[in-house]
Order: C-alpha cells, then structure tokens, then sequence
C-alpha cells in the first residue's frame, strides 16, 4: 500500500526549457529521502534518410549544431522539445522541416527513450523519415545549425571514432542500422 | 576574438548530484542570452559480458533500477557517477563491482556521449567489460538493484521491443553489437 515514488514536490526553480523541483520520494524498500529532478515536456529526433531505408548506404541528413552546454558544435540528427500537448510525430515532423528544410514521404516510430534517468525525466521518442522534399528551414533563434548530408556508412564510422558525440544520435543511427537495414 | 561561449555564470541551486546555473552565453553570430545549465560531473557506463565478446551470443548482465524520474524499474547497465578526481575507466570498474559484484579480465574504452547536450553538461563514458568473475556487491544506500542475466541477442530484441528504454543503455549494447561482435 505504500507504493514507491512521490510523496512530495517543491519547486525550486521555474526555466524557459527545464525546471527544477526538490521531492520527497518513498524508495521500493519504504524508505524515504530528498531528490533533485529536473522536469522536462519530452522531446522527438529524427534520423532523416533522403531515399528509403532498404538503399544501398543511403544518404543521413546530419546537423553541425552549437551547444553552449559541450563548449562547441556537436553533430546531431534533427531534435527539439514537444509543444504542450504536441504528438512526438508531430513534433518529429515540425523538427525536421524547421531544422532541414525536408518533409518526409514516411515517418516510422523506432523507440521512446530516458535520456538520463538519475535526475530528468525526459523522455526522448526517435523516429525514422524517409524519402525527403527540401524545402525552407524555419530556425529558432538560438540555434546555429549547418546541414551536413552523410552516407550512413561513413555515419558508422563517425560513431565508431568518437567525432559522433550526441547519444540520442548514435542511438538513432545505430537503432536504423541494427534493425532498420537489415545487416 | 568575441569567441561563443560563456560571458558569466549565476550558480542558482547546489544539490548532491546536480547544480543548476543561468550563465549569459555568447552564441556564434554574435547575440547574446541566458541558458539554464545542469552541471553533471560525468559518469562511466559499461556493458558486462560474461564471456569475450567473440564468444556465441554472449551473455549479458542487465540490471533492473528503481529510477524514480521514470516512474519505475528501468533494466540498465552498470553506471554511476564519476567521483571528483576520477578516472572513467576507473568509475567504470568500481560501478561494475559495485553493481554487480564482478570484476573484469578486460575492460575496453567505446565511446564518450553528452546524454542530452540541450540542458546539461553530462558526459558520459561507455566500456566494454569481458570475463566476468563474481564476487560481492557494494550498492549505495539509495540503489535498488536486481542483476538480469540476458543472452546479446535477447537484449538486442529487447531493444528493438522497447523493453530497454535507457538511452545509455540501448547505445552501449547497440555500439558493442555493431562494431565489436562483427555482425
């Protein structure tokens, strides 16, 4: 009857993109303690493959993106938070053309993942575009954003040498590559 | 010589394992703005082989978490925290023990990853761990783990299922599949 998880919540700082709250948590063995977490809406990314999934190295749209946070740019696949109430594919979708310019001829869902479940609650949904039409980007104004089009292949081997560095990219990759390209 | 990065740092909240600043950042076109950032110290990871990694369909140790952020146990690999000073492979031993009780013939450097760059300034570092000994776990006060052993190719359609829904997890059992066991 007394089921682990929240017993209390005070928030201890309202942001733009996260806040912060102070809990008083029951644990699975009924004891209690006082954890940080940072709230977050969710997010959608997406690994967008200008032909479909079964072509030979198919060509990955990959973005050169600045992120204050790693002091520099970081390759990334096309990402952002969910609006209040917004679908992941919807949101999946909006990213994609703000971030790329593309629209996409198919959208399939790969997997929802914790970023980092020791202090957020974010949940990341990936998904897989297919068959893209360029279009116009429609950039935020914080972000500093290049296109940089990848063969899948030569994606694998940024991974496997480290220059890929973002986990929700490496993860979307390899998730396509594991179970999308049939190796 | 105005070079993006931070012009100034407000620390806002100082927890056990996260600290919350609102730095005033400048962007690479120039524009300035304040940025919510979590400062994370880093963590190792390590993806646990009861064999080599060569062996057939190598068996895994999976272990399940109570994570309160995700509401529930999360099956994960063996992770934590760098302690300040610490080296990550050294992180990646300890935890490995900690954990699990096992220590490693080999230990084996993968990846390092910023878990979600958009927030926070964790890193993480992902190792392979082959030839398992058993010995005695040490878990912290807070942990409530219980150690799944699963074959690789389990733990992969568990991936692809959405029973594995940890992002360093996931990364860290899809980089050894796809880049050490030579499928």
């Amino acid at each position: 009857m007394n089921e682990p998880g929240q017993i209390a919540s005070r928030r201890i700082h309202t942001g733009r993109i996260i806040n912060l709250d102070a809990d008083d948590v029951r644990f699975p063995d009924g004891s209690t303690g006082t954890m940080d977490i940072i709230r977050h809406p969710g997010a959608s990314a997406i690994v967008p493959l200008l032909s479909d999934v079964t072509g030979d190295d198919p060509q990955l749209l990959l973005i050169r993106q600045y992120r204050y946070a790693a002091e520099g740019f970081v390759y990334e696949i096309p990402a952002g938070r969910l609006d209040a109430g917004e679908a992941p594919e919807t949101c999946a979708r909006r990213e994609l053309t703000e971030e790329t310019g593309c629209t996409a001829a198919k959208i399939t869902f790969l997997t929802s993942m914790w970023t980092t479940p020791g202090f957020t609650d974010e949940r990341i949904h990936l998904f897989l575009a297919e068959g893209l039409t360029s279009g116009e980007t429609k950039r935020e104004a914080d972000e500093f954003i290049e296109i940089v089009p990848t063969a899948m292949s030569t994606a694998l081997d940024m991974i496997e040498r480290g220059e890929i560095q973002d986990a929700k990219t490496a993860l979307g990759i390899l998730f396509v590559a594991g179970f999308k390209l049939g190796r």
